[in-house]
């Protein structure tokens, strides 16, 4: 074993998730829900927004910037939309229930969206998209979030990471599942590099004057570039859809949006993010089992094409947090050693014990 | 008037072009639907999408690859969703029935998603897209196209330069307009650089072993890099980008996908292209008003943000193209000389006249 990593079985870390967000007032229901989508990324090797953001969490609920016991409610409703409002609540529980309302529209309609304002931090995007491919439809999830990222042209963080996850069934197990931040890189990247004295790639990241940076430092005190870096290589796409997202999020659902969102995990002002659901039934274009080998057919073909130097292998969306996700299911979820001891002081507050690892034997 | 440029009233461009698309088999109301659409490009200052492709799809035609006469007809149609054949013909005009088709779905039930296989070549992504605008809808166009960007960790071109396209109504006829290709750069551009003996920026294209190069005519014989550039600077995501457009055209529509589409313009075999188009409607959501009015705050707050050393202006999406199509509307399109010539022979293959330039009077 790593020794910076622990390991913990799924199910105990759900279960420990769960009942410190029961502890700090979610209803049985939602603490499930919450926990089941913080698990769930870190199970696919995304730590940045897994278990290690719970002490974040709890802090915005002591806060009583978000409220824990907050239920979402429909707010307008047609036969194929709806907008919800969170009411404040945890993120993932909004987006859990707005992402199985589009579904449930796009079983009835072939397609189905639905819009969510007054919400908090989601998790991973990737989580509702992919609770489409049960349904065997096509899931769209995005959000909009704290802004760390500079338009093209400026020099202040102005709107925020906001993803773009997409998942595509494939009729194997194997799905194409998009999830991914229109900025070059998470502002976590740059903290890691930071700590570890790294210099940054080109396109990460700005200075607070508006000039590119390779200094971690520097950077995080600047902003982050959208996707494709500089206007040069391309910065105004990803600039483009992040922007796209807020349109499609905030502005749709009537929350806040770009730069009026407060900073990440600030706990002084409501986060009042939106979220943007789709659902799209395939099967409404042609047989089911035909997009399913199409979709198939192009994964194996773009598999199978000449690798460059020193390449062991082309990946297609999602391969590679299903790998962590068998890796997770097989021995254990991976915890850093300092995460899981954080967990055991929100869960010594509550009245539970340390977190069992798999390490000791212990098993959920 | 710059030398290489000569100027051309909208009309007249529009009818000229429908004039020749009249005389290679097009009905006259494909022929004008096609030739708004291609002088369209111009006037919004894409002219790589606009008539100077004409002697292009005219050589299609000629071969017989391409049916000029071909209408498209829907194969399946649910309250929502529909698939149109393209039966081969003009890519603009299956484009053009689609996306209104989606737009009286969505009229009807809020939204509306159209896929469209069998097609060929649509012109610019945005102008379908921009067919919502009129209806106070937020349109999507995407399209499959002909392989010419590596996968990440490839080193063949296996994907296209698959556009998306986005256009959300603001209420003051300065829409938000994104219309990307999923690469950092256009084909184009490395032909411009070559000539120009310019080198190319890093994140453009990579030589035939993969490696990344910054030489145009190399980049040629390699691949275009998918928006991102390489792995280290976020390739992965434009290229995950690239390849959902493919999931949403080629592979929900039943046409070709990836490697399997035709070279670029290549005469000897039809394109199956496929589309996707999408009509959402904002005031299923809230007021519509309230949606204009946060649209317009987050592009004035965007706009008006700090600027980078040398940048005069914070741009938004579409503001550069409909800047261009003031400057065409009033002084004439900007054509360059070697594409009027090239127009005008066209045109005398059908018994027309020279085409007018403003410069020498003539208005349309």
């Amino acid at each position: 074993m790593n020794n910076a990593y622990t390991r913990v079985d799924e199910g105990t870390l759900r279960d420990y998730t769960a009942a410190i967000l029961r502890g700090v007032g979610l209803s049985a229901e939602g603490a499930r829900i919450a926990a089941v989508i913080l698990v769930t990324s870190d199970v696919r090797g995304i730590e940045s927004h897994g278990v290690a953001r719970l002490p974040q969490y709890v802090a915005l609920i002591d806060a009583g910037v978000l409220d824990a016991t907050a239920a979402p409610a429909i707010e307008r409703e047609g036969a194929t939309t709806a907008l919800l409002d969170g009411h404040n609540g945890m993120g993932q529980i909004a987006g859990d229930v707005a992402m199985r309302l589009a579904i449930a529209k796009a079983r009835d309609h072939d397609s189905g969206v639905v819009a969510v304002r007054n919400s908090n931090h989601f998790g991973i995007a990737g989580y509702y998209a992919m609770l489409a491919l049960d349904h065997d439809l096509i899931g769209i999830a995005l959000t909009n979030s704290s802004p760390l990222v500079a338009p093209t042209g400026g020099r202040r963080a102005m709107i925020g990471t906001n993803p773009i996850a997409v998942a595509v069934p494939t009729g194997d197990g194997r799905p194409f599942v998009l999830d991914m931040a229109t900025s070059t890189v998470p502002v976590g990247r740059l903290e890691v590099y930071g700590r570890k004295g790294l210099p940054l790639q080109r396109g990460w990241a700005i200075d607070a004057a508006g000039d590119e940076t390779l200094d971690a430092t520097t950077g995080r005190a600047g902003a982050l570039l959208p996707l494709g870096g500089t206007a040069e290589t391309g910065g105004y796409k990803g600039y483009g859809l992040g922007m796209l997202v807020d349109l499609l999020t905030g502005v749709l659902a009537g929350g806040l949006y770009g730069p009026l969102i407060s900073g990440l995990w600030d706990a002084t002002a409501p986060s009042d993010l939106g979220h943007f659901f789709l659902a799209l039934n395939p099967a409404a274009f042609g047989p089911l089992d035909r997009f399913h080998e199409r979709a198939r057919d192009l994964i194996r073909r773009l598999k199978a094409g000449e690798r460059a130097p020193g390449v062991d292998e082309i990946l297609v969306a999602g391969e590679k947090e299903q790998r962590a996700a068998d890796d997770a299911r097989g021995h254990g979820v991976r915890l850093y050693h300092s995460v899981a001891r954080a967990l055991d002081d929100l869960g010594h507050r509550f009245a539970l014990g340390d977190l069992p690892t798999r390490a000791e034997g212990l098993s959920g």
